[in-house]
Order: C-alpha cells, then sequence, then structure tokens
C-alpha cells in the first residue's frame, strides 16, 4: 500500500493519493502519512478530505504531528484543533516541545484555549487527564423528543452521543440516560423519569487505573467525571480506558522484568531512553548480588577442601527459586492489578501457596534426587543436601512471591515494581544460606 | 454491605434486601451473591426484581452459577435462559459439567438451542465464539424513519444498538451505519445512502485476539462477525474485546513466568490444578539447568586449585545475564503483542538492542570493577575476567532476548510461552562456558 502511494507520489497523481486515502481507516492513513518522508508527510496531510484530516491526525504518533505542525501555517492549524476531539487535543499537546505548545495555545481560539489550559491542569494518571469535555448534556424536564432534538443539534462534534448526561442549572450531574432507552421509550415521555440517578462517576483527580477498571467490571461505554460539588466536568470513553487498560498492563510487565515503566512503545524509544529505562535495576540488582557472592565467599575454604561438586549444584537452587518465586509474585500481582485479590485476603493467599509449594517441592525433590543418583552419580550426601535445599527453598521462594507484592500493596507501592526485581534476589540469598548451612549439617564441610 | 444483608436475611426482611440489591449495579450484586451461602443464594437469587435478575446471573462466576442452576426449576432455568445475552448463555456453558449442560440445552426453548448449539461449535479463541448473534439488522432500501421503526421493535433485547447490520436477502452483510449516523440524518434519507461499506470485519474462525487488536486501534464498539460467503452470522461487542485484552496480556506474563496460562481467576483456580500450571515448566527448567551443573563439574578440578572465588561471581553474573536477556525479550513480546513490531522490523530490533546493550554493558563493567577493586579488594585479574564476562553476557543476553521472540513468532509459535522461559537458561549456560574460557585464557587455570 505505502509503495503504491509512493509510486503515486512521484507521479504526481494526486487525485488518485486521495482517493484512496480516503478510503481507508483513519488508524491505517495514520500509520501511512506516518511512513512518509518529511516533505511528503505535509503534502500529502493537505490532500486529505476536509473532514476526515483531523480524524487522522489524532491517530498518528507524536513525531508525525509535531512534523505537520511545523509545517501548517497558522490558519492549518487552526482548523485541524478545532476539529480534534479535545481530549486528543490535550493528548498530542502533553507530548510536544514547549514552543510547539505555546504556538498551538496561541493558535487556538479563546474558548477551546480556555478548555485546554484546564485539561491540561490535571495530573498525569487521573481521571481528569483522559477526560473530554464535550459531551452531551440534557435538563431533567425535557421530552425524549426535546432529548433527541438536542442530540440532532449539539451531537455532530461530540464523541459519543450514546449516554447524554442529565445536569441542573448549577450543572450538578443528575442522572444519566442512554440513547438505547430515549430510543425505545414513547416521544413524550420525560427525560427525569427515564434517567438513571444511581450511576457511577468519578472525581477528576481519580487514579486513570481506577477508571479502567470500571469500565471493565461495569460494562461502561463512558464514565461521568465530576468535581468536589459533584458538578459534571467531562466524560471518559471506551476507547480511552481500553488504552489505560493496556498501558498499565505493559508497565506492569516491564517492572516484572525490572525495567523502569515508560509510556512510549518500544520503536519509538530512543536508544538512551531504553538504557536510562534499563539501566538503574540492572545496577541495583547486580550489586545486591554482592550479598551472594559474599555468602559463596564465606564457604570458600570449606568449598575448595573436596566441596567443590557443591558448586555445580547452585545454578539449578538459584534458578529454581527464582521461577518458583516469580510463579506466585506475577499470579499475586496480576490478581491485585485486576481486582481479584485484595489485602484482605493475604491468608488465604498464603494458605493456597504452601499448599502449591508442597506438591511442587515434593515433584522436583524427587525427580531431582532420581537424577543426581542415577545420572550425575553423586553420593546420597550430596543427594540428600541438594534436594533438602530444594524443598526449603521452593517453599520460601513461593512465600515471598506471594507476601512481597501483597505487602507492597499495603504500603501503597506498586506492586509490579517494588515487588518482582527484588524477589529472585531475595530468593538467592536464602537458598544459598539454606544450601550451606544444610551442606554443614550434613557433610560436616 | 454483606453483612448488612447477611443481618437483614436472619431477621426475614426480604423487601429490605430487595430494594438494596435492585439499587446495586449488576456487577456489585453478583459480588454479594457469590459470598452467600449455598443455602441462602437461591433464596436471594429469587427476592431480586425480574427484569434484572439474568442480568445480575451474567456477572455470576460459574461456581455461583451452578450452583443456582442446581436449584433451579425447569421454568426458572427457562426463563433466565431467554433473558440472558446469548453470548453471555454461551460463556456460562462453556463452564459447566456435562449433566449441567444436557439439562439447559433440554430446558432452552428450540430457537435459543440452536443458536447456542451453533455457537458452541466454534474452536475456543475463535471470534465465533465470542460473538452473539443477536444484532440490529436493516435493508438498505428502508429509509432513516423505518430503521428507527424497527431498531425500536427489535432492539430491547440486543445487546447493543448503536450499530446496525444492513444486509441483503441472502443474509450477504452490505454495510454498517451508527445510531449517530442515523440519528443526525433526516428521517427520510435512505440507509443505503448513510451506510459505510468499508468496514472492518472478520470471519468465525478469525484468532480471537487480532478480534479484539481491531478494537483497540479503531476504537469499535462493535464488530461484524461473517461466514465464508460474507454472510453476517453475528457481532462482537466492546466489553467482550476488551475481557480478551485483559486475558491476553495475563496469558503473557503467566507465559513470561513460567506459569502454563490458565483463563481461570487466581482465587478460583484448585491448589492442584494452580500445581499443574506450574510444575511443568519448575521441571522442564530444573533439568535444563543440568547443563550449567554440568559446565561447573567440567571446571571442577581447575577451581579447586586456588580458584574457588570466581565461583562467588557466579550467581552475580548469571542473575545480570538474566536480567538483561528478560529486560529485552519482554519488551519484544509486549511489542509484538501490542502490533507495534512485526517479524520484518528484526533487524532494527537487533541493532537499537546493540547499542542498548552497549551501554548497559560499559556502565555495568565499570560499576562492577570499582566494586571489585576496591571493596572484594581481588585481583586485578579477576577484576578483569569477571568484568569481560560481564560485557560479553549482557550482549549476548540482550541478542538472544530480543531475537528469540521474534524467531518463535515467525514459527507461529507463541513468543511468551516458547521464549520467556528459555532466554535465562540459554544464558546462563552461555555466560558460564564464556566466563571459564576468559577465565582459562586469562589466569590459565
Amino acid at each position: 500500500m505505502l509503495e503504491k502511494i509512493q509510486k503515486l507520489l512521484n507521479e504526481k497523481k494526486y487525485s488518485e493519493v486521495k482517493s484512496i486515502l480516503s478510503e481507508q481507516k483513519f488508524f491505517d492513513a495514520a500509520e501511512i502519512l506516518e511512513a512518509l518522508s518529511d516533505e511528503q508527510l505535509p503534502l500529502v496531510f493537505r490532500i486529505l478530505p476536509k473532514d476526515t484530516a483531523a480524524d487522522v491526525f489524532a491517530y498518528m504518533d507524536s513525531d508525525a504531528q509535531e512534523k505537520l505542525i511545523h509545517a501548517f501555517s497558522d490558519k492549518e492549524l487552526k482548523e485541524v484543533l478545532s476539529d480534534l476531539y479535545l481530549d486528543d487535543a490535550v493528548d498530542m499537546i502533553e507530548e510536544m516541545p514547549s514552543n510547539v505548545v505555546k504556538r498551538i495555545l496561541r493558535t487556538a481560539d479563546a474558548e477551546t484555549r480556555k478548555s485546554i489550559n484546564m485539561l491540561l491542569q490535571y495530573p498525569k494518571d487521573s481521571a481528569g487527564s483522559i477526560m473530554t469535555t464535550e459531551y452531551v448534556s440534557l435538563k431533567k424536564d425535557m421530552t425524549v423528543e426535546d432529548a433527541f432534538k438536542r442530540i440532532r443539534q449539539n451531537g455532530v462534534d461530540k464523541e459519543t452521543i450514546y449516554t447524554a448526561y442529565i445536569i441542573s442549572a448549577n450543572r450538578k450531574l443528575l442522572g444519566i440516560v442512554s440513547a438505547k432507552t430515549l430510543l425505545l421509550s414513547p416521544m413524550e415521555c420525560l427525560v427525569e423519569e427515564l434517567m438513571e440517578t444511581n450511576f457511577k462517576s468519578v472525581s477528576t483527580t481519580e487514579d486513570k487505573e481506577t477508571v479502567a477498571e470500571l469500565f471493565m467490571n461495569y460494562d461502561l461505554l463512558a464514565l461521568p467525571v465530576v468535581d468536589n460539588e459533584n458538578r459534571l466536568v467531562g466524560i471518559v470513553t471506551v476507547d480511552d480506558a481500553i488504552d489505560v487498560l493496556q498501558d498499565e498492563a505493559t508497565e506492569d510487565m516491564e517492572a516484572m522484568a525490572a525495567i523502569v515503566p515508560t509510556d512510549k512503545p518500544y520503536m519509538k524509544t530512543g536508544v538512551f531512553e531504553t538504557y536510562l529505562k534499563r539501566i538503574p535495576w540492572l545496577l541495583i540488582l547486580m550489586l545486591s548480588a554482592a550479598f551472594t557472592g559474599s555468602i559463596i565467599r564465606n564457604y570458600e575454604e570449606a568449598l575448595s577442601h573436596g566441596y567443590v561438586i557443591l558448586t555445580a549444584f547452585i545454578p539449578m537452587l538459584m534458578s529454581t527459586g527464582g521461577n518458583s518465586g516469580s510463579q506466585s509474585s506475577v499470579s499475586v500481582i496480576r490478581s491485585i492489578s485486576l481486582g481479584e485479590i485484595s489485602i484482605k485476603e493475604i491468608i488465604p493467599v498464603i494458605w493456597k501457596e504452601i499448599r502449591v509449594a508442597f506438591l511442587c517441592s515434593i515433584t522436583l525433590a524427587i525427580v531431582n534426587f532420581l537424577k543426581l543418583l542415577f545420572i550425575d552419580k553423586v553420593s546420597i550426601a550430596v543427594c540428600v543436601v541438594v534436594c533438602a535445599t530444594l524443598v526449603v527453598t521452593v517453599f520460601i521462594a513461593k512465600f515471598i512471591g506471594c507476601t512481597l507484592p501483597i505487602i507492597t500493596k499495603c504500603l501503597k507501592l506498586d506492586p509490579a515494581v517494588m515487588a518482582s526485581p527484588f524477589i529472585t534476589t531475595i530468593v538467592d540469598a536464602v537458598s544459598l544460606v539454606v544450601y550451606f548451612q544444610i551442606a554443614t549439617r550434613v557433610l560436616g564441610i
């Protein structure tokens, strides 16, 4: 597709380019535009049909958006801004350097500028930061007929018209009504009789993760956002909630892999930026591995007198411990994220993990004992030391793996960030201490 | 809340229970019912208002659903079934034991049974398995007024009425039209003129993960599902797409933590089932750690003659290698899942990882060199061996970490399942070989 467009551009067949691009979904057209050269991008953007240009712009990544803004005249910029949904405009502005932001705010009309400035003030990760101020509002004494009239008049540039919000004269949110309810009700019926007054809403400062969870649990299409005095200030729509859910899952995975979470896609993150996200944990974990090293050095003397064989099993013990611990921690962290378990359930979680640890450790110990005895042909005493360590390590790993995330949650820290990377290090150190303690007792080293 | 309900139940104040429950959202009412005792559950369910009972039922977990079905008379079961959305009914049936399934199918009316049987036949994880057959269909020669009439007649029991599907006499899908477009158009306008013919659709056998990605990329509320001959057979709605996205993220995390993915929540999975999901990878990884063990045993002789100190750094080298590798693999696996990178981009990905590896390894090596020299006070030769190994290990770990997921994707395997658990094992073995090779050359052991 891109090659075809390139070819048509070289042949200056712009009307064909226009007809191809206007057949594309906004997301696909945006992908095509992003792949064009810096010279082609503004040219092709100007070819786009007027009514779809802003939609395509909203789907482009911030690099392409910035290039376009630099190429825009003030008039063009104003046009695109006025056609963008407000929340998309704010998302874009948040990624732009300050000189571009200044130009955008200068160019926008007074009302848009006011709304953008208001939205920009909400803290990152708050409901306010992902909401839009464009919604359909109704009065409670309207009939269904009035409501449809109002939706027809005002609905064109609203992100959703499928939920309408009933507000009082002083903008307090009284109720919500879905387009479905309106459509299935008689025209003379009053909105007041149809509206749902027992609805979910969030405050502007609510964590966006909580907002996204509400969408997931209650199957919402939109959620009203209110201020301290229950005045409606905006709505969050389901497409933004999906983005939040995906971002949160990505951040949890990154944290589990000892990466400082970023909100940029992998290919858009520069090498140095990627380095900065990865090196902190690598350094912390490398230095904390010094503990395990010093434990081994304590036993250096003993090991060198006939028990160097014990070192051969250190990697296996450490990796089995690490794997057992991360199995438990990842299960628990994800369940906390999904709201499936809360900190109250620490006791049933531990009890479950203990029983799983029992089954896992016994299985591993038996298989390992047979392998050591018949394949590695080591002495029974060494077999016993290794397998006993295995059992204890798996128990400790699963215990730490399930409790640490819940404890970090209690301390209002992020379980994924604070728990996962440390678990392996803690388990490594513990398993080594256990190993040498058992070895000292059984082998007398 | 639960305590309050329990108290009212003990006092037999059923009308108050009813009024409290009918004020709850379906999800919350379902959570309350799940927490009741086996005796209370059917009692309280029967108290629920008739029009919300099926909705609450749909939100309950399968254990509670099964208990209720056992308590239901055939008449009650039939009522609940006829009020459930078809996709919710099928989701429920998929979790039930076969005798319950038989009873459900026997009780359902002929048409529902036919639809359920059809939906049950679609492969697990296919678009067909998550779709519903309840949607609003229109004819292309209808006017907007006709369309609204039809929506009013048929919309009540449809999961969404916000997208209507225009089909031909032989059920081929011709176009889609949103309720927004209909609402904002004149009443006499023909549906044919308003409908979008350039729409996204999927076949019944399409992977549900692909379906969910379409929702995410194109901000859809519903997606039509067609058979081989482009006949409309059902639609997928955004709430089900969100569930798929969340499930896929959970499965990826589980796979990354060496757990066989499950589709049940943590607390609903039994101890033995959890054991079965965890033990396979623990066994595989424990046994494959034998490689690393045998590498150490090869050098046992050399180590015991004055170089036991080298073993003290094995845990640090292995954990740094493992962390470096999983940072890369998790970044790449998540980007593949999100559709951000494709297998074509293997070269830019490797090139990026090489540069990041350069920065990371140099930083780690410098910090480690200083620590070894000034804190651990080991000889310069040992410092050189350890730090050189560190550099090589980080490079290899990041290289394997980014290529293995892409290769497994090429082989049409799941990158999360097949790549992550092995990366640490491979990196462990490689780093040990490098370590001893360098040690042999530098220290002459």
